[in-house]
């Protein structure tokens, strides 16, 4: 088959690699229906925490299951499947307290840029749709297995309450989604911050009700100003840089909660400053696992539609143009066509 | 009147200082029944963050109100009051949300290892009591005033739930008040770390299930065996310093909850490390005043005795023998007779 692999800073081809195929008992094949690039795929894209060698990318997915290993109970070839991109047991402590991300035998999923992904913990893993999406629904499927599944921790782990003011710090995917979380959790005002029209435009269609183009420290004024000094009950950190965390941090009032949920890069948290600002902190990989069944069907009764975070679509032989247009911030989130 | 006074590191004297006198309307003039010598206090006795010139000490304290301003309007001249360690006003939005260690118009209190203190802000900063203690209460009642509320908030803030597993890391004061909460709040198992005899024993006996004398990373491994590899649900880290808090991070599993009570020392914490940890994190001077009402219930109707953490009690002259029985950790917490 033919797949994305990354081969240094800003190198991403197509290269022939081998089928998957079932390794594992546990295991399951499945035919994407869609792949797409990952905010977390730019990090090695530009060379930071790149490993050695070429790497195959991608780690969001959804299609029909194709084989099953013979210890696969609960999937079945030609249903629907939605997973996160950490393979889980979900039945280890970790995963029965809501940390798939976290389970005992945790494995991160790789290489789905691909027309076919071979899915370790198949019944631990994925979750089934009742009945085979359309393909309209199809990309907000595929958004749930990653940014919407993360959008929806960030909030979560914020601990966004009805009638909350919210701040997203960080207009991605995630963010946006966040946004829209936020609104399904019953945020009263939503601040988006973002100086980009586009995104700007669809943090409104997802729920926001203020935009802040401020960055640093005057981001932080507008904020209070806007809160009457206060500060906000719940910010989503959905960046992952020591600016980002900074702006989150000051933007929250005594006793509020911070989120965070890309992966930190350059954060480093001086506990005495931390510990005058009253704030909660939570964050990690989200478990996206925790989430998949409710997400899975709000879109599927139509009450959201993240699907449209996807702005550029593509087939997946120009996945590099893909990766420059994210890089470049042409494009909010490729979605790859196998 | 006389006080204690740091002149330097390990440098207390009592000295004349002025009578309090109502500065401002909201004022109290407290005459106290009891003082005595926080943790917090050997900061500066060892000569870390202290600051320029000689510093009245104390500000832990309860007693009889002896004046108020004229804009007082709750609080009366001789009732039995117990104030926190910060003056707040009980009105603000960050009072309201019960963070009033925060609040807009706080003031540190200081000046009360000593006969009679000025508390501002009379209204929002004391609660009374209903009838005047009896002396046996007293250092209940004075515990309630910083190391109760104290521990009691380390317990609330790595949100114990009744059947929890809680690890206490720190076996001062507010570290055993720590177990106390705990307990009171339904924890089964209550892990107190401590190499110390005599405050295990006082661990034991405020609900301690199991004694880890290990630290570091071995402290570590005992917790993780005490509880099958998987961490405690809460941990309340009540030293302040990094190794503690690094011990409190790891004791802790994927979703659990830390808190941190004690103004963190030389505690930087990596972004990226944290993050794949899942805990969630929150801390802070604690906000007694939340607290005060159902923690004098508790004293009153004799559910807790907190004031069994005094094992010193000293006339206040000899406020120097009291730093250094602490300093040398020959006693938990000295209680100073003014």
């Amino acid at each position: 088959m033919r797949g994305a692999v990354l081969y240094g800073p800003r190198d991403v081809r197509i290269d022939d690699r081998p089928d998957p195929r079932i390794v594992d008992p546990t295991d399951a094949i499945i035919r994407l229906s869609a792949t797409c690039i990952c905010g977390s795929d730019l990090w090695p894209y530009r060379g930071l925490n790149a490993g050695s060698g070429p790497a195959p990318m991608g780690h969001e997915y959804c299609g029909i299951v194709e084989e099953v290993g013979r210890a696969v109970t609960s999937i079945k070839p030609g249903q629907f499947v939605i997973g996160s991109f950490a393979a889980s047991d979900n039945t280890c402590p970790h995963c029965l307290a809501g940390y798939q991300t976290s389970c005992a035998h945790r494995q991160w999923i790789t290489g789905a840029q691909a027309p076919i992904l071979r899915v370790p913990m198949a019944d631990g893993t994925l979750v089934a749709t009742q009945e085979l999406p359309s393909a309209r629904e199809v990309p907000s499927f595929l958004a749930v297995s990653d940014v919407l599944g993360t959008g929806w921790f960030a909030a979560d782990a914020a601990r966004v309450k009805p009638g909350a003011t919210v701040v997203v710090v960080g207009d991605g995917a995630v963010g946006l989604l966040g946004v829209l979380s936020a609104k399904q959790m019953g945020a009263e005002r939503i601040i988006a911050m973002s100086r980009h029209e586009a995104r700007q435009a669809l943090a409104r269609a997802f729920g926001a009700t203020d935009i802040v183009i401020e960055r640093g420290e005057e981001g932080v004024e507008r904020v209070k100003e806007l809160t009457r000094g206060v500060g906000a009950d719940s910010v989503l950190e959905c960046v992952g840089t020591r600016e980002s965390m900074m702006q989150a941090i000051h933007s929250t009032r005594p006793g509020g909660s911070i989120s965070y949920v890309g992966v930190p890069h350059g954060v480093e948290l001086d506990g005495a400053q931390l510990f005058y600002t009253h704030v909660h902190l939570h964050g990690g990989p989200a478990p996206v696992r925790r989430y998949l069944p409710a997400l899975i069907q709000l879109v599927q009764n139509g009450t959201v539609d993240p699907g449209k975070v996807f702005d550029l679509e593509l087939p997946l032989e120009q996945a590099a143009e893909g990766y420059r247009a994210m890089d470049e911030r042409r494009a909010i989130k490729t979605l790859l066509r196998p």
